[in-house]
């Protein structure tokens, strides 16, 4: 049995190919910079709108079809799922998915129900990876979906909220630890308000905080040792999320001691949501020490919601490349493709198509990056531009030899600055355009 | 000799009154949660834009008719134009004004003559405070406008722009001191990047945490004991201030360990550029134990731009005022008309109608605001929405008594979480118009 | 059987009553420059949000709580949910209901089923008009939720998408006849496109102007003569929705000659969505002679999808009926609530708070726009700025006695211009808040 | 004399080119699709920006090293820039240049010595023009950057601005016949309002559809058959023009009967301010047969003004060059840098840089434009993807052969539509990607 009888594994085949279902420059062995396509990318897909995702939107219901699914949520389609994932997969070459509990298994009746539906499917998954070498990327809860959390979840004014999102995370710690997830994710998908007049932001914030420490603790319990992040993004579904973006997050995380413990995992359309290139969104993060994995895709900046396209900009790769490579790659994170095909893009042979192409386009950014990189053009004259810092009365700044009084009297002796340089942009954008 | 001949010293003369050179709401003695208007409001007027402020945009020059200015950037003109402004807050009944040293006084040929000119600006600002009893909210330093500090002040590639910043604030400073300025404003004008291709943000944002300890440092020295302050501001002029919002302020703080020495001085303009209400900045401030003062304005949500409107929309001021008012009052701070009269607005009189327009819609919003909260049913709702922390599990969580397992016990006994209460909008929004 | 026994008819209590559940400015029979407050309004209750919604949002499946309906698709169910929504609608007191073919009655195997299962219910409606004298303020068809439609109705690239919306609009102008609805309104769902490299824009735009002209048609035909209503929206669910604004929508109709035939239903939180005020769409329309109707809620500036808030800002109310009573009313249009309860506000309870205060604001924003229009300063001050066109030159060139030549040797004899006035804006928004 | 002694002739060296002061792609004499280059593009330079631009902006005053000009508003200087900019265009080989009437001569103390001052610069203009072979693109008035034009010109609340106005356009329609203009453009810089308080939108619009006939009348008179193009622009300076984006533009000219006389002159920045792609606005132009000349530049679409940056993005120029080829050219119109260098990019080898970038941009963007037209991929997607309109019911809607009844007919016999195909968004993405 194939759910994709018309797909075979998605080849390398060069830039000259014309075949969409092959990779034009995704060559996953091939060596940039000392390390595989492979290994740079890590590339990983997504359990949540790449199997479950229907094409509903607030104006119509779903449209995908998906002929393996009956269209139920009972366990035994869920397991049979699985098995189409991994097909999927497999396919395409991507060495990781991530998913929330709830993409994989469906709830049950109650807690204890919906845990053994969860293990249920998790031997599936288990048993597919075994075969398959396929890897999680990083495992997550989603506490967001279900009523129960309509005012939050660990910043819900309902306590129970709270109770459940921690067994969420709890059990979601657990299955991520087994199947040898490489990251626990935390996008708090309803962590934010609707409307001050009925919100009590420091009791939620302070219930946020504490819930985050006992995730921290458990998860030393267990001995699971991968990467806390969190996912920033700024509204949508509340009208202010609390982890509106990164320097939010880090905020955050300061204030109530954990930063030590959290990165970022940050994702396109939520930079731009937030008012942020995701370019930014990078050089913040790495500059912060806090780049931790990247969900691939993009938004439409003419539109103010999360559209979560398929990334196929090679100005966008790049510089995501750009930042990546800057900053020494992403650890145990990977480009996870949080991304969905468009309502109107039905079919499973879309499915294949949406994720070459963002494989593609990443692959020929990171191609394009490693180019610019190679010739240092770039990365000369941003050293030039700050060359004032490397000597004299900037390098005496720098090395903490002034105060204000001393710098007075430089400036009085001086009169002025010296002449300040022209910034080039014009120059610097065409100059990139040379590595297109 | 007078500017304004035509107009008198403002007065209160009641909601019934249709003078639009009077006062409907703003009583300064009157009192409110034992306060009087003038103790709450602390109104300040701006230098910058009510007397520096020529209409001009990047599309045509000025218009304003300033029958008093002779247009030149003399000092004696800068001598002359101190005279108009305290005839101008002394009419108003403003306690306070604000400004930049720029405002005040012409730079000189070099740094010398320029602390020169400015001394002698400030002699006449003295000389007119202890006249008129108008007091200095606070002072800052404009280190945006002069082609020096094109590429930023302290996160300028020019090390010299970082000295000739460190002049400015160690003048403004000892200036702000001598004429008794309640706080220092830091808006960072040009603290930000254009453009990422030519930026190095980590040598930046070390700079720039440097720049403000040695602040810090020289404050102390010189015993000037007032509350310093960042005025976030997501963008313009640059693509992206570093200073983007309240969030990314705090976060910059704890980085560089400064978060002791700052509050914010929040402004309604920007921080919907930002994304957020002025409430929800208000909140986020009041929360994290950082509202230090705020610019009245308003922007225009369907422009991009920082419109500095003066606000007169009382929902606008009446959740200011109920934040402030939450958090108990704004200290050293004040409410300060960061706003310009439109360049179709050119006569001196539309500066009159400006500022009494602004500050009888906070007094009016101060008025609502305190209704509201002697009616005590919007808090009433919030306390009760929250009901489920204040005993149970809730409190037990809040007391640090559960840990992810006995969370779990007590959700896989419970089975599934307390029913949801709704969260009401409609009927708080409707509530809430019952003050208007 | 009642489905809101805790609720019976809502009165009018006056502005002191703090009774969420009466008016305190709606009084229906007030009389306003010379009209009854029911006039003024028509208000109207939608059934797709306020009988369908179920809270759902793309991150979670519906909240709300509705006891009497048993969630299938149903003819039985929905007709039974018809008495709830007239028991609703006569307990609020509104004189018009306003509905989409699928709102009210479930598709069936085919299109033939479909017409019988909606006749089924229609007969209910028709019972239910003529037992309470609850009127049809405007049919319309959905045409954007089914499959079928993804790709648009009349622009689809699939003909059969256009003949099966013909038989909607066909079918539901024949019950908008039959159930005495006064208008008619096109809200083109899917008009538009995702993607331009998939689209053929000429023939979809001349698709759409066939479409109208068939509908114009047949309307003739079977004596329909309520008025065409199109309802701009500039995106969301597509990238864009060839109905944008008011102003596209206009063009757009002259092109095809179809500029007789159609009035706009204007939208808060659609003319925001395409950077425009509502006042501003109104001020368009009226000017243009195309106001029809106006499907009353508010958006939320700082997001940026359709949320359909319920409105209960009274500047935004006041300004709504600023135009609505300067244009002569709304004719056969009426205002009609396009808005829906928060997903948190999950109760039968919350349908009438929040109906409530939006119905008291626009009774307030009616009373406040009435008292403006009474005093007459704003109007004056208006016809005042313009007076150079009502005599002089100005006076000539309306009258068409110039051209560039004469117009030029005026301006050489005079030089330049006499001076202009100042637009005092901060006035104006100043005298506005005296009305409030 | 030389302005610009480091700067020769810029020449094509092609894509191995390193060299910044070199065309890689630009290649004047370069035949594609049966044109040259020189042909498709009629690059034109902006005096404006280029040659009177200072790098001022909101917050500081210019930047821009010009060490040609005297920074005087005499005839002289300006006299003298004239060859600055001509030895400027020449160097960089465009075609073309454009102007306003203000930015090549200063205004006199009267209308008449405005008119003579221009005529001075005329003479040295045209002097230029003949001497290099260089080309006038299109003239303008500008109408919005003195005082006198604070309320508009042609919609002015003075009339006196509306006669002023007159004589600006009557004397730049002569003065750009005399130097062989090929189209006359009118941007309607203050034609809006910025308060609806103070405003009376169809007086004002009745006053601008006057204006524009009597602008056709005269240049009929003289004999002008150059192309009248209007500018759209959706905000800024003013909160709302008139002329908001080409959708608006065609109501107004249809409604005014002026449709006959205008195209439009679209601007990438301005398009997406108004919320559309340039891409959009040039289909709904093409579609509409008004599509003129482009201003060529690029905004950021995280900030909400216009930035008026060159454009360097090869997705932006090749969808330009797309439809621009789809449409059959620009005619008399041409690829116009409406652009201006960052306020940090100050010396004049800025300007050769900032235009070789955008220039290189769009001839890359024209090889990939037309490689996708001569594979014809895309092309032959969409027309299989509304094959059901060539026959069949589609061919019979489309040649009037039906009605709602037959339409009605057909579909109860069929039942339901036909299946829809797939959108393939994400194919045709990465299908275009094939062509970078
Ligand atoms: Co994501
Ligand atoms: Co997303
Ligand atoms: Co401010
Ligand atoms: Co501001
Ligand atoms: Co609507
Ligand atoms: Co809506
Ligand atoms: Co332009
Ligand atoms: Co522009």
């Amino acid at each position: 049995m194939t759910a994709f009888p018309e797909v075979g594994k998605i080849e390398y085949e060069g830039p000259e190919s014309r075949n969409p279902l092959a990779f034009r420059w995704y060559n996953p062995d091939e060596v940039v910079e000392g390390k595989t396509m492979k290994e740079h990318f890590r590339f990983s897909v997504v359990y949540w709108h790449t199997f479950r995702g229907t094409g509903s939107d607030p104006f119509g219901p779903g449209t995908a079809v998906r002929p393996w699914d009956d269209g139920t949520e009972s366990v035994e389609n869920a397991v049979n799922r699985v098995k189409v994932a991994f097909e999927f997969i497999e396919k395409l070459g991507a060495p990781y998915y991530a998913f929330h509990d709830r993409d994989v298994a469906p709830e049950g009746a109650n807690l204890k129900e919906t845990y053994k539906n969860f293990d249920t499917v998790v031997d599936a998954l288990e048993a597919e990876q075994q075969r398959t070498g396929i890897k999680l990327l990083w495992g997550t809860a989603n506490m967001f979906s279900n009523p129960r959390f309509m005012h939050g979840a660990a910043t819900s004014c309902n306590a129970d909220a709270f109770a459940y999102a921690a067994c969420s995370v709890k059990k979601a710690l657990e299955v991520t630890k087994r199947l040898g997830g490489e990251s626990y994710v935390f996008w708090g998908g309803r962590e934010g308000y609707q409307n001050l007049l009925n919100t009590d932001m420091k009791r939620e914030l302070d219930h946020l905080g504490k819930f985050f420490h006992l995730a921290v603790d458990y998860a030393k319990e267990i001995g699971f040792d991968g990467q806390f992040l969190i996912e920033p993004k700024p509204k949508e579904p509340t009208k202010h999320q609390y982890d509106f973006d990164s320097a939010h997050c880090l905020a955050f995380l300061k204030s109530y001691d954990l930063d030590k413990h959290f990165k970022m995992n940050l994702e396109t359309n939520h930079a731009t949501l937030a008012g942020h290139t995701m370019q930014h969104e990078l050089e913040y993060c790495g500059t912060n020490g806090i780049l931790g994995s990247i969900d691939a895709n993009t938004g439409d900046l003419l539109l103010g919601w999360d559209t979560d396209q398929f990334p196929t900009n090679y100005y966008l790769t790049t510089e995501c490349m750009l930042s990546i490579l800057k900053f020494g790659g992403l650890g145990t994170g990977g480009v996870n493709f949080d991304a969905k095909v468009r309502r109107e893009s039905f079919e499973p042979l879309d499915l294949f198509y949406a994720h070459i192409g963002g494989m593609d386009a990443f692959a020929k950014g990171l191609k394009i990056a490693a180019a610019i990189r190679a010739d240092g053009k770039l990365d000369q004259f941003v050293k030039e531009r700050y060359a004032s810092w490397d000597s004299g009365v900037g390098a005496e700044i720098e090395a903490d030899k002034h105060d204000f009084k001393t710098l007075e009297a430089y400036m009085l002796e001086k009169g002025d600055v010296s002449p300040n340089s022209s910034g080039r942009q014009e120059l610097l954008e065409h100059i990139f355009n040379m590595y297109m």
